[in-house]
Order: C-alpha cells, then sequence, then structure tokens
C-alpha cells in the first residue's frame, strides 16, 4: 500500500482529502455556475446505482413513477403555512418566461409536496382511489449560501415518494416501510450502519407531522443525515383540500406521507469508505467490480486477460480488463482512486506458474491464485466477504466513535476531542437544543428507536428526562 | 369491437380524440402551471422503456451519462450567436435566488451545448482525451406560447448526447450513427417508419452545420420531427475554445456533434398506431404486454390466472391477472384505453372445455386456445406477430400519405384535400421555402437520403432542381 500523493491525507486535512477525492475519482466536477457542480461519468454511474437498487425496490412495494412540473406558482408554495416557511427563503424564482414578465413568478421546486397535493387533489374521489403511491427521480434547487460537492449543493438529484392513505395507521405504516427500505439500502448496499429514529420537533421537516431519519457517521466523526421518511398526517390535505368519501360515505382528509434520498447519500459513501488511495465501494454498488489489468502488453497476457474477463461476466460480476495506453503502476493508481473492489493482475512471470493476483481494494490484501482454479467463483466469493468486511469495519468505527455524556461538560470534551454519536438524555424541550447547539453547533440527530437508559436527568437543564437523544456535529 | 364512447372519433376530429386518450390513458395530466403538464404513470412507465432501450445502446456504442446544471448564466448562452439567437426569446429566466437579486440572470436550460462545451473546455488536453461520448437525461424548458400535451410543452424530458472527435470524418460519422440508432428505435420498437434525411439551411438546429432527422406521419397526415443528430464542426469549439493538441502536436479545435429523442416521441407512438378505443402499444415498449382477465371471481378460475402470469413471466413476457374490483367487460375497457398488445380471457364456460381466449389489441382478432398448449410460447409468437403487423399497417399508411407535387397547385391540392408526406422538386433557395411555407404552414421536412428524380425543375419557381425534398404541414 502506497499512499497516493496526490491527494490530500484524510487524517492530515479531510476537507480537502474530500474535495481532492471527489474530482480525482471524476465523481463531480466544477461548473462556472455558482453553487452548481457537475455529476462527471463516475459519479453518475454511481447514482445510476442507486437508482436501480432503490427503484425497483419501490416498485416491488407498488409504487409508480410520475414526473411534476419543475415550476411552481407562488401561490402553490406558499398553501401550508410551515412549509413556506421552511422552503421560501432558499428558493430561485423565475420572473421571466422569453420576453415577457410573468403575472406570478414561479419557483424551482426545492420539493415537491405542493404538487403533489395539487395533483391528488384532483384525482382523488372515493376510497376506492387509495393508495395513491407515486414517487419522482428529479432534481431540485434550494438556494444555499455555501455549497459543497454533494454534500450541500445549489441543485441536487433526488427521488421523492409522495403517498396518500384512507387511515392514518395505513400511512404510518408506509413511513416505517421507507425509512426500513432506506436502512436496508444503506446498510446491505452502501456497508454503511445508520441510526434510525425520529427527528425532534426543531429538526423535523417543515410540514411534517413525523420525520423518521437514517443518520451515518463520516470517518472523520461529524454526522450526516442520510435519508429522511415523513408522516404527514393530514396537514398538507386539509390546505390542498384532499378529501375522499370513506367506507362510511363521509368525506374525510387523506393521510399523507413523503420520503426521499438523494445525491448526497454519495457523499456518505465517500466518507465513510475512502482512503489515502481514492474512493473504495462496496462491490454491490460498484458500476464495475473487478478491473484486470495486463501487466504487459503480450498476446498472451492480453488472451488471458480477456478469458477471465468473459468468465467473470458469466459469473454475474461486472468485470472490465484496462486497455488503456498507460504503465501498470499508473492503472493500479488510477483503479485504486476508482474504488474498483477487486483489481486481478495478470503479468507474464506469473503465467509462467500459471498464476494471477487478486488485490483487495479495501485492506490491499494480495493473493496468488492457480488458473486451474475457477477464478470467477473465488472473485464471487471475495466480493462478497469484501461486502461483509467493509461494512464491518465502518460498524466498529461507528461504535468506536459513540460516546456517551453525562454533562454538558462531557459533550463539549467529546466534540472538541474526537467527535461522533453522542448519547445523551433531554428532557424534550427545545430550550436545551438551542443551549446544546451553542457547543460547536452540535444538534440532535434523533431519538433512536433503541433508546437506552443513561441517566434520569436532561443533560442540559437537569429536569426529568423524556429520552434519549444521539447528539453531533452534522454536515 | 366497439368503439369506446367516452372519447371522440379519431375519423371526427383527430385533435379532440389525441386530447381524449393521452388523459384517459393515464398518460398525462393538467397541472396549474401554466403550458406545463404531469407525466402521470403510464406515461412515465412508457418513458422509462424508451429510456432503458436508448440508453443501452448508447452505452454499447461507449457513451456515458453525465448531469450537468439546469441553470445557464446569460453571457455563458450568449457565446454562439445563431445559438443564441434561437434559443434567448424562448428560455425563463431566474433572476432571485431566496430574497436576494442575482448579479446575472441565469436562465433554465432550454439545451445544454453551451455547458458541455464550457465542460469540455477544461477537461480536453490532447489527442488522448478524445473522444468524449456523453449524455444527459434530463428535463429542459422552453417558453413556448401554444401548448400541447407531449408534443408542445414548456418542459419536456429528453435525452441530449453531446460528443467531441479529433477530426470531422469520426464527428460525421458518429452524428449518421445515432441517427441510425433513433430510426432503428422508431422502426423495430416503437413500430413507426421514419423518413431520414437532411434538414435544409433554413429548418436546421440553431448553430449546426448540418442537421439529420427522422421525420414521422401521423394518422392524420401531419408530420412529425420526432428525433435530430446535429453534425457542428467547430461552430462551438471556437467560441468556446475546446482545443487540443492533435497528433502533430499543433493546437486544433475539436470537431462536435448533438443528438436527441424527446418525450414528444411518445406523441408519435400514440398518434401513429391508437385507435377509437385507446392506445395501442406495440409489443417491444409496452410496460404491460399480456394482461389476463378473469371472467369470474371463482377459486378455479383465479387459479388458472395466476398460473398463466407465472408462466408468461418465465417466458419473459411482462404479464398481469387484472385483480381490480370491476366488471370483465370494464376491464377489458380499460385495458384497451391503456394498449395492452394481448388479453386472455379465462372465464368459466371456457375452462369447462379446457380453453381460453385470447385478444389482439391491434386488429381485436380473438382466438380459443386450449390449455393442453404451450399458451406462453403461443403468446410470445403472437407479440412478434403484432409488433410486425403493427409496422406494416404504419408502413402501407404511411406509404398511401405520400405524394408527389409538381406544382404548387399540386401541393395546395394535397395539403387541403388529405395531408400527408409530400415530394417535390426544390432549387435550394430559401425564398421558395418561405412561398411554400405560405400554403397552410407547409415546410420542408428533410432531403431525404433516398433522393429520386421527379422533375428538372423547382416546384416553386421553375429554376433548375437541386433536390428532392420532402414536405409536409408539422406538429
Amino acid at each position: 500500500m502506497i499512499k497516493n500523493k496526490e491527494i490530500t491525507s484524510r487524517d492530515e486535512n479531510f476537507a480537502d482529502w474530500y474535495t481532492n477525492i471527489v474530482q480525482k475519482a471524476n465523481i463531480i466536477d466544477y461548473s462556472s455556475v455558482k453553487g452548481f457542480t457537475i455529476l462527471a461519468p463516475n459519479g453518475y454511474a454511481l447514482w445510476e446505482k442507486f437508482q436501480n437498487i432503490l427503484d425497483t425496490k419501490f416498485k416491488e412495494l407498488g409504487h409508480q413513477n410520475v414526473y411534476m412540473p419543475m415550476l411552481i406558482p407562488e401561490n402553490l408554495l406558499t398553501k401550508e403555512k410551515d412549509h413556506v416557511e421552511g422552503f421560501a427563503p432558499e428558493v430561485a424564482w423565475v420572473t421571466y418566461g422569453g420576453e415577457q414578465k410573468l403575472e406570478q413568478k414561479l419557483c424551482i421546486r426545492p420539493t415537491s409536496e405542493t404538487l403533489f397535493c395539487e395533483y391528488y387533489s384532483k384525482i382523488v374521489k372515493s376510497y376506492r382511489d387509495l393508495p395513491k403511491l407515486y414517487n419522482q427521480w428529479c432534481s431540485v434547487v434550494r438556494w444555499e449560501k455555501e455549497t459543497r460537492p454533494l454534500l450541500r449543493s445549489r441543485e441536487f438529484l433526488w427521488q421523492e415518494g409522495h403517498t396518500i392513505h384512507a387511515s392514518a395507521e395505513e400511512a404510518e405504516k408506509e413511513t416505517m416501510q421507507m425509512l426500513k427500505v432506506y436502512q436496508d439500502f444503506f446498510e446491505n448496499y452502501l456497508a454503511i450502519p445508520v441510526l434510525v429514529g425520529q427527528k425532534t420537533e426543531k429538526e423535523k421537516f417543515a410540514g411534517a407531522e413525523k420525520t423518521f431519519t437514517c443518520e451515518a457517521l463520516m470517518y472523520n466523526g461529524v454526522t450526516l443525515q442520510s435519508a429522511t421518511s415523513h408522516y404527514f398526517g393530514q396537514n398538507f390535505s386539509k390546505p390542498f383540500d384532499i378529501k375522499f368519501l370513506n367506507r362510511d360515505n363521509k368525506l374525510e382528509y387523506v393521510y399523507q406521507t413523503s420520503w426521499g434520498i438523494t445525491t448526497r447519500s454519495m457523499a456518505a459513501l465517500i466518507m465513510v469508505h475512502g482512503d489515502d488511495n481514492g474512493l473504495v465501494l462496496p462491490p454491490k454498488v460498484a458500476p464495475i467490480q473487478v478491473v484486470i489489468i495486463p501487466i504487459k502488453d503480450a498476446p498472451e497476457v492480453l488472451s488471458v486477460c480477456q478469458k477471465l474477463e468473459n468468465d467473470l461476466k458469466e459469473t454475474g460480476i461486472c468485470a472490465k480488463v484496462d486497455n488503456s495506453n498507460q504503465s501498470a503502476g499508473f492503472k493500479f493508481a488510477e483503479n485504486e482512486m476508482k474504488g474498483i473492489p477487486l483489481r486481478l493482475e495478470v503479468g507474464p512471470r506469473d503465467l509462467e506458474n500459471n498464476q494471477i493476483t487478486l488485490a483487495r481494494r479495501d485492506n490491499f490484501e494480495k493473493q496468488q491464485v492457480s488458473l486451474n482454479e475457477n477464478v470467477a467463483n473465488l472473485c464471487k466469493n471475495l466480493l462478497e466477504q469484501i461486502q461483509q468486511d467493509m461494512f464491518n469495519r465502518a460498524k466498529k468505527r461507528r461504535d468506536e466513535k459513540t460516546y456517551v455524556a453525562k454533562s454538558m461538560q462531557d459533550i463539549k470534551d467529546i466534540i472538541e476531542k474526537h467527535p461522533g454519536f453522542i448519547k445523551a438524555m433531554w428532557c424534550g424541550d427545545k430550550a436545551c437544543e438551542e443551549e446544546i447547539k451553542k457547543i460547536n453547533g452540535t444538534k440532535s440527530r434523533c431519538i433512536p428507536f433503541c433508546e437506552e437508559h443513561i441517566a434520569d436527568t436532561c443533560v442540559c437543564c437537569g429536569k426529568k428526562a423524556k429520552h434519549m437523544v444521539v447528539w453531533g456535529i452534522q454536515y
């Protein structure tokens, strides 16, 4: 393992390391449009993998995709009070269409609740029309003041599910179901352990009754809200007048959910698994899973490479020979930067002994393998092993960086010395959240589903505690 | 075949028929945002089929997907003179970000040449970096004055390919290759015969050197530009300064292409194949290919339906039992409206004779089939037959509606009595195109690759003819 010298070390300067990585690995690039970035080929390929996995899951659960207009008239955005307060300050306004000044300004969607609500109010009449389980893949715009690639950008790609139901119970079930879909995606595909739980009143989505979240912990101990699922109750259906005739033949407002995941989840992937040599992709989401590198440009080497590629593909592995006109060393570094989980090195000396070399990206372990063995099968098992090991390593680190605080001083010490998830009791009062936020911006991440009893009293005010909350500094 | 009474007949009023169909088949719906429509579940599912087919093809040919910002600063849009003249009058302008007035206004992309050019100018240094074969799936906004669902909308979904090359020859080859991809898509997937050829100077894309097109003819004889592929030469690379060091170690401007297809192609599908009972989808793009309808809600009927669904799925056919709580007659009409290519009716009387009924959507033919036969295989063959028959019927109609005009009066007679493709000779002069346009807006569709010699002189001015052009009125 030789450190890639072109990038800053992650232990030295994590922020620089991250900015280096996303560009060198061709994940994102900058454009001249301030605050907007380009999703470069490797970044978009990764997002396509995310989309395929999630979209398949959504459809299995009965959801259908639709596409709503990207612009929202001002009078529609402002129909739900909390919602407009949350979003109006950060939307982009279209005021001219061609050379004509618009009668009513339109904002580029920061999220599409209002459009879905308007649509639903038109198409739903009876309980027979319910549930409606719609989802949309699109980009949204939020006029952020400070931006960072993938983490905070004036435009990002996402998926927004919006469903309506005939009962509160059914809608709450949907909210939890979709949270679990996200948890499964993070843990079993991205190999990222997530903390799941409910947001406090202060941190919930603008207009929601309850917000649930998947919270991940980055290598540097900073937390990242990675996906959310909201239960709206009738908060939107009332102002938007989405009524249906229920089984008792009475008019009732629908019960609603929304849930989403964004290109931000790619930042989580990079910041949990990446190292000083570049990205490290879990096999299940790697657009290329195995790269095969001919150490020498000789016919016998190339033919073995080609055969290996074919064998691997037949086993269902996405494999590719790196035929680029570069030195083997350059190719090693390049493919490590891209995070390809497994590298097969095919060299003339190895071939004399009828063997090749396998190198794991995640831990740099190498092994020689005889070509008499079933290499494709071996790779398949190894990829599964890598996936599992990556999750275990991330979980071990996450657990090591999860602390208990029994006083405000504890929180301060942890945040300043070695940030991470901080478990501490809370009275339920917003004022205490505000107080804790003064410690370097430490915020409540969630009230986890698995609460523990750490103490009887609130870490801040000392009154009787209502919940254990996990706190942390955030991206 | 009983006509669906809820929709206008296509022979009676084609425009009304179309508007009825797109809504009743749940393809599009209207929103309160003027000029913008909603892609409803069946519309989006169809677009996803289009995307899958084309995206696979693009990737096989070495293209990579990226995502560029949706906003373009005014000074970037205006860099290429013809381009800005073509697009500036019809863009939407963002002038406020949050509560802040922007220093420079930004337009929502009407197309992304300018953004790709800027990106390419940054990332390309040497011939070793070429070609770059990037594509983007996104939505674009053009502030149309009059709008019609799918055909002309202020926002539409599309794919825009933008490639740069080290030589004019290679770029021209790419332009033609992508035109053929579109032609193949229309003819072999959408079952729509297309006329391929080159646009005249007057009708080419703003900024292109040459534009090639796939032109389709709708049921009512109106033409539809369905996909285009452009060769830019160095028209953009010069103002955007996209230079590379060529093999002779000299700086040279790159050679460029772009090509695109939009949700408009769904309008073509509807208007070529649809009938008075609704959509008729070619099997290769139908999200559901076979619908299985239990004529009675009885256990023995439902179990046969379920077995058929499983058998069909195993054969690779997308099949679905319609379990909705409706009468068989309602389900027939509903699934005809959606255009599902094949219907299996499973009724108790048929089952007594160990048989079921197959009904084709395209020609309403029915046949009884014994359950001793391999029904899945039979359906597979029938779907192939339907695909072929639909193309043949569309081609026959297209050919019947293709006329030869030797005088301006001929053109006038054809356009007024029975519009269609009109072959006529042309001198190459823009003035004659303007003159012909006065006949109900008749425009040159293209100079087809297969030109015929119809006459020696221009149909308009009588001077020596340069080309045979196909003309028509357009959507």
